[in-house]
């Protein structure tokens, strides 16, 4: 039976983000009803790279599934285009070899996060983008990236409610690019903990606008406690970018 | 009692369009909400350029009210940043002088209508742009633009259900311009009936795509018949771009 592996694009406004739950619209509960009508109603479980919030978008989200069904994968991605809500797109399908896993294999992701930083608010980024039209120092902010690339215990830099215990993480790349009003963030990392870069977002504004001297993250870091980082930026801004597999 | 002018931009998505309608959320309701609420309940009636159907959008809609508040104006844009949803903002208020009129003193309209033409839909852009990627022969679409430019009947062009029983119109200009993998058309003329950009752009699609000669859109006009033009575009793709003054 062959496997097949999806890159796939969401806009995450309306969904209580990509893993199923109860009575909720999420991304994969989406996905695996597409699944079972092109299945005859057979349920095909999908897993993916990893999970996503409400209200976060994904521009290269990658799951996995099994299928008996042998049609080109030109077609698959014809076939989702048509059964999918139109917030969800599926960019590209291949077959992988048996043992891969779209969780298990990943060796990075990036994540971009986009602030506007227009005076007045952008009815059409709402959903989009965070409207922050404060001014930013971007040369503190680079020092205070500086001081977050590399291998660190990121325990303040997640939420409380994680549920994993190691919390030692590598970030890569740390970068942001002004795009006309934009503001666009990239980090690019072996792997995130839940809401870690949102809370990174938020403590680098919070050291843009002079809050947070960019020396703190220093001792940020080593408190190994939530409460002292900045304040979570909200999810509109956050965009799954691109997972990274070998 | 200062009369004031403000342009708006609204993302009309989540509007059943733009005047009040009984128990339905529209972009002159929110609007009016927020004035009654600067006014301590006292309701101030608001008078746009036009309407805007359900889904329609804007980047430079006009209105008008009368207050009693004399506050500079740029603090009333503050005052609608803060107060209006965020589907809406005001980008401008200017105080105007006692006759002017949102409606009756426009000297014309531009609006635009964006098409994407990419392979695989865009989930962002589900609500502010018409996927169409169909090919189109854009110098048939020209032919058939002139024939629209000037001053006609333009009954085939509009909604059967237009109270309107004067359809005459001059439209001034039709243009369209690529811009990476949209297609923007660009309609400006001193007034538009109901329906009748939508329209316009879908015979000029049909046009394009081979359905409808060039040529045929003189004998379309002649027939003073809506059921010989082009099915409605959908809302989605159109914007109410700019309202001239004298």
């Amino acid at each position: 039976m062959p496997k097949y592996k999806c890159v796939l694009a969401y806009d995450g406004t309306e969904f209580a983000g990509y893993q199923v739950q109860p009575e909720k619209r999420t991304i994969q509960s989406e996905f695996e009803a597409v699944l079972a009508q092109m299945h005859k109603g057979t349920m095909i479980k999908v897993t993916a790279s990893g999970r996503t919030d409400s209200g976060v978008h994904a521009k290269g989200q990658v799951i996995h599934f099994d299928s008996p069904l042998t049609f080109p994968t030109e077609n698959w991605v014809k076939a989702f285009s048509a059964l999918l809500p139109n917030d969800i797109v599926v960019l590209k399908v291949d077959i992988v070899p048996d043992d891969f896993h779209a969780r298990f294999h990943t060796t990075g992701k990036e994540y971009r996060y986009i602030i506007d930083r227009s005076k007045l608010r952008d009815p059409f980024k709402r959903n989009y983008a965070y409207h922050f039209p404060y001014s930013l120092d971007e040369l503190k902010m680079k020092e205070a990236a500086s001081h977050l690339i590399g291998t660190h215990d990121f325990t303040s830099f997640c939420s409380a409610k994680t549920e994993v215990v190691d919390k030692v993480r590598t970030i890569d790349e740390i970068d942001f690019e002004e795009n006309g009003c934009y503001l666009v963030f990239r980090f690019v990392g072996e792997g995130f903990l839940y809401n870690m870069v949102r809370i990174l977002v938020g403590t680098l504004l919070d050291v843009g606008s002079g809050k947070i001297d960019p020396q703190d993250i220093i001792g940020i870091l080593n408190q190994k406690d939530r409460s002292f980082a900045g304040k979570t930026a909200p999810a509109q801004g956050l965009y799954l970018w691109k997972v990274f597999y070998k």
